[in-house]
């Protein structure tokens, strides 16, 4: 293995989705639904194939989506946007934070991470050659520390890169803590780099896009993807939008990373993306009921529950259990109570930082959601 | 764009199926057919979609694909692997080629190449930190300089690769060369990464995997994917085949690329490579009578035609018709005869390599083949 890779184990989430299997258990862990996605967004995609959509797609994405993504992206944020020369469809929202990294950073570049993150990050930017620094975000609320994060700005630093809503905490960066990163950004001329893909789960304040704040799109590459707001999650489509400038590098490298993207199913994702507003409000409406039902079940089990405003996941803190660490509190939980959820600690440059939290998802049918509070309510 | 990605410029792939979109030019560039693949396996897609197999698949392949394309290696090799432990399913033979050079290789290992060679290649080395060296084939049979290469393998040689059948010459590596290649390797402690995306289309002699010679497996990566052989070029479905150690970097790199590849597809994928031997018949008598068409044509045209024993493509020589390079020559083949071809400088690590060469495909049906060629025959 490569040494850049040498230090990175098997995704957490491939290890615990696979001891679900093992073991049988209630899966938690994993973000992706155990109910199926739309019948209009399937229906798209079978006539793609029926149609005879199955040659090579253009590189950088079929037009129809290109379109209908920056549509949607003028929708949400305000922002006018060339389909053709600033959106970049790529597969999966993991391979569009490759491609952005791979595209824009170089050997020795610094880049800013919020801890906890998404492992992908902390392992793209070691391919590339990267430094990483984290700024953590402690709970209850995961608030970002502004004085700590401008004083690890230093004139490296090439980007910071957020995920709003966050996951693994479900927190939201609020308007004041982008309008700070902004300014920061502005001032030292760093880069943006925004993964959005939990943006149509943000249950309490509508979702901001750093992009649309003033001055910062042209430093910004936003990222999202089908999979989380249309619950099909297996069809990999993500995309990334920035100017030309950036969208020149998040294309070299997927050209040579994945060259494009399935064809038929970038077709049913520009059928997705044009769901009238009521999908999303339902979407919306659906997974709030699910995450009262599993706050209110973990609370009652006895964990410390932290607030979660986006995402489908929810972090709480399992110390009354009484174990050393989230490792240890997750594999008593597979074995002995039968309910799958992920250790956190592998998303901290400092594994220490995390180890007395532990992330629940609840995008799950409400009969596996009430059977996982049942055994934890019993068994823990 | 991150450095090492500056020289590339936008895949001539891509450069060129725009171009004949613009001109409505006759496609004979990019490697995809212009016919669908098989209903039976558009059929498995539907059904997977239908039957709601639509979240994340397992990192490194849905079970029953990892099974389907251990047996067919097994069937064609003679190598029995393990699905588990040594096979990786990626999104497209490029995403294998990326996660086999960025998983094993570490900035500053010296990488072999045979020139010409697919550009993802020399970029995905560049963005690995790897030293390229190049070993040029040249016409008119494009066999190995044996002794060139093996003066090229030094103490910091980590890896060659090779493709065959190759594209862009159709040049098959004979058994004298691979076992040359592969006794090189032993000698040298040198890995040996094969992209055999063609070894369906093999029209003069069997395929022979590399990974099948003496002492070979250990030390080889053998990629393939579906596109080429089952005229899906659209679903981006490849595989990575490798002893576990090898395998273990191949999938940490695929794991934070892309993470999975498309669920649906991969259950149509199983299905398709448990096609009867009959169906790899008639597609190898169908492209074979392709092949006769457009070589004829090309022939009686005025190139100069080199052998093609494998792929769907054939390198011809333009100098009869006057041209400076490839380039000028493709843009008047564009512009004046309607007919778009690849002009192969792009794939010499030096472009005048490749100056008098061009590349033409003929996955097309026989009818946009008989027009290119009267076209050609008529207004060259
Ligand atoms: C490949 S898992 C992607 C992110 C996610 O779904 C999770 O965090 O669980
Ligand atoms: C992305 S193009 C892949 C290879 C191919 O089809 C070609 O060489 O034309």
């Amino acid at each position: 293995v490569a040494k850049r890779l040498e230090k990175f184990k098997t995704t957490i989430f491939t290890q615990m989705s696979m001891l679900a299997i093992k073991h049988g258990a209630i899966n938690l862990g994993q973000g992706f639904p155990n109910f199926d996605g739309p019948d209009f967004v399937k229906e798209a995609a079978i006539k793609a194939i029926n149609a005879g959509k199955n040659q090579y797609a253009r590189g950088y994405g079929v037009p129809e989506l290109n379109s209908a993504i920056a549509e949607r992206f003028r929708k949400d944020s305000g922002l006018q946007v060339d389909p053709e020369k600033e959106v970049t469809v790529t597969s999966g929202c993991t391979e569009a934070i490759a491609a952005t990294i791979l595209g824009l950073i170089n050997p020795g570049d610094e880049v800013i991470l919020f801890a906890p993150f998404y492992d992908s990050y902390e392992a793209t930017l070691s391919m590339a050659g990267a430094n990483v620094k984290a700024i953590t975000l402690s709970p209850p609320d995961f608030s970002v520390p502004l004085e700590e994060l401008k004083a690890a700005v230093s004139k490296n630093t090439r980007a910071i890169m957020i995920n709003t809503p966050h996951n693994p905490t479900g927190k939201m960066f609020t308007r004041e803590e982008l309008e700070f990163i902004a300014a920061l950004c502005k001032e030292n001329d760093v880069l943006l780099f925004a993964d959005e893909v939990y943006d149509k789960l943000a249950f309490e304040a509508d979702h901001i896009s750093i992009a649309s704040l003033s001055g910062m799109y042209e430093r910004t590459v936003t990222m999202n993807s089908l999979g989380k707001t249309f619950s099909l999650t297996g069809w990999k489509i993500g995309w990334a939008i920035a100017p030309p400038h950036l969208t020149w590098g998040v294309r070299q490298a997927h050209s040579f990373l994945t060259f494009a993207t399935c064809t038929p199913m970038q077709a049913a994702a520009a059928a997705a993306l044009r769901a009238p507003d009521s999908y999303y409000e339902e979407l919306k409406r659906d997974y709030g009921a699910k995450k009262a039902l599993l706050v209110n079940g973990l609370k009652d089990a006895g964990f410390i529950v932290y607030p979660s405003s986006g995402t489908y996941f929810v972090m709480v803190d399992h110390t009354p259990f009484g174990f050393d660490n989230d490792i240890e509190f997750c594999e008593y939980l597979i074995r002995e109570v039968g309910v799958v959820a992920i250790p956190p600690s592998v998303f901290y440059l400092n594994p220490e930082d995390g180890k007395n939290l532990v992330r629940f998802t609840f995008c799950k049918d409400d009969e596996t959601l009430r059977a996982a509070v049942e055994r934890m309510k019993t068994k823990l």
